[in-house]
């Protein structure tokens, strides 16, 4: 079965998959104003960072169908959108490029109209075509009968496409290379208990789950020929920031010798940013936890630690696997060569 | 405050505090017979090995307490505390020198009674007095003014005396040394959020408390001076089996220059064992995994990969902390200085 984040509704609405009920219920929701696409932003029902991308398109064209398309109803539906989730990135930078699509179409709300629904169904399939390319030059880095590991969710619920580290894993799959994906549970979200697991499962590939304190184990058992994950941003020199807990895979697999890829699309590459220690990690509200979903474990009001993402030194990482091609070390010539900067 | 997980009642019964109401409620349950104790053993209401190894005994004197104290009772008490938990080793062992003890006393029962409540209390008070002499051992290895990284729950709960690792950290704290104690949640039974926090609230020591994927970052952020934790057993070489999550703290933290400190006593060393690959693993049941405490958070009947210990390399432990003295590399040498055996 494909998993279906979202679909475009061409003239009328975005329908979005509620990620917060997951596993427990598949409901689709209808976002058929601005208001109700940034709830949906807002309660993370849709997250992802490229998904939200898609999403942030979308906003636009439907702000253009419900409202009257001038140039200020159009800025003040980008504000709105912008603001929702201020820390992705994408949601702003792919609704601003919808925007600048529109103004460019002319003055006829009609014009406007069609050029925003084509900007984002155009976006959509770029994304597509993306995450398959990667998945190619993934996939063939992993060995017939392997079993991976992968961290976070990474699949459809994140990118729209086939995912990036989760893409690699189902093209392995149905190219029959591929036995078996491990998936740790991730908290404090639980992204991999909750969505990969649920998307494992949908695509019939064989999935195990683990707690987070036993990946140290699994690898040392020899049981995964490869770790797999995807990235928040890497820096010019392959330092790479992602879900908090990452950088404690990559250190395990070095010691044992087992491949650590990393999957993400060339724009997750931020050459401005020269090395991990200039990456600012966001840090999340203590409630996450000690507790989940209305369930509390430990006393009340406890101090926390709670990094959204940890940094994975370049030196630990076997291979950069994006769309346009397979990066190896030395990272930082391998990047300046693929960004064009020096 | 003190953490006072049991109290002996001579010739009435063993008072426990409820583990499994931590840290939401604090009772007590008073076990005035064998199936009473039994049961609490069995429902994890008490735990911890060595723990364990005190309620082994005290069962002892209140089945001869309770019944007619003849060889044939007491040995089928010996036989029912035994079978309750198999894997627990020190409950079967103690309970037997309990045993050993009431026999050795002579046919009167009264005289056997004696004997036994004499034989729980001493064994609680060399408890005692082992985690004191550990604790002043391992806390004279840390710097003044640090801050340490545990995992699971080694303390007062788990010992009944002021704990192995957290025995350390509180007297660390008391002499002035030690500004906070980082505690893992340690998925899948979450020990470190709920216990080792309660704990640490208890005694008056800031805490803070991590998800297991955040303590990678944590330590390669320099916040801590130390990892310390507990050991379930030892091999001659120094390889050490312990909570799952062990072993990917020890490999962070040898990459990071910080030092890695066991903390256990002389009993958990297995002279038998050559290293760690003879320990054998307990896996646990996959409903572990995916959920907690009556929420599920996976889709159901996942697969899941749920070993109960990992195996840390002693190459990766600075120091092997016990009652009596604190064991350097190389181990092999050490342990058999220690043990006397060659």
């Amino acid at each position: 079965m494909t998993v279906v984040p979202l679909r475009i509704l061409r003239g009328e609405c975005l329908e979005v998959l509620d990620q917060t009920l997951l596993p427990g219920e598949e409901r689709h929701l209808a976002l058929r104003d601005v208001a109700a696409l940034c709830e949906a932003v807002a309660s993370l029902r849709v997250r992802g960072a490229p998904l939200l991308g898609i999403v942030g398109a979308a906003g636009m064209a439907i702000a253009a169908e419900r409202g009257d398309a001038s140039d200020g109803a159009l800025r003040a539906a980008y504000e709105r959108i912008a603001a929702t989730r201020p820390t992705a990135v994408e949601l702003a930078s792919i609704a601003r490029l919808g925007l600048e699509a529109a103004l460019a179409a002319g003055q006829s709300p009609a014009m406007r109209r069609a050029a925003l629904w084509a900007f984002v169904e155009g976006h959509l399939a770029r994304r597509m075509a993306e995450d398959l390319d990667l998945a190619t030059r993934g996939a063939s880095l992993l060995p017939q009968g392997c079993a991976v590991l992968t961290h976070c969710n990474t699949g459809a619920l994140a990118t729209g496409g086939i995912g990036t580290a989760l893409g690699v894993i189902q093209l392995a799959w149905q190219q029959g290379k591929l036995e078996r994906c491990y998936a740790t549970e991730t908290r404090p979200l639980l992204q991999g208990a909750r969505l990969t697991m649920w998307e494992l499962a949908k695509l019939g590939i064989p999935g195990t789950l683990l707690p987070d304190t036993a990946a140290a184990s699994l690898i040392a058992s020899g049981r995964v020929q490869a770790v797999i994950t995807g990235a928040d941003r890497i820096a010019r020199n392959g330092d790479t920031a992602n879900k908090v807990g990452t950088y404690g895979l990559a250190a395990v697999a070095a010691r044992h010798g087992v491949p650590f890829y990393i999957a993400a699309p060339v724009t997750t590459i931020d050459p401005s940013c020269p090395d991990g220690a200039a990456i600012p990690i966001e840090f999340r509200p203590p409630e996450e936890v000690g507790g989940f979903g209305g369930v509390r474990w430990s006393p009340p009001h406890v101090a926390a630690y709670n990094p959204a993402f940890d940094v994975t030194p370049a030196g630990l990482i076997s291979a950069i696997v994006t769309e346009q091609g397979v990066l190896r070390p030395p990272y930082a010539s391998a990047i300046a060569a693929l960004t064009g900067q020096r």
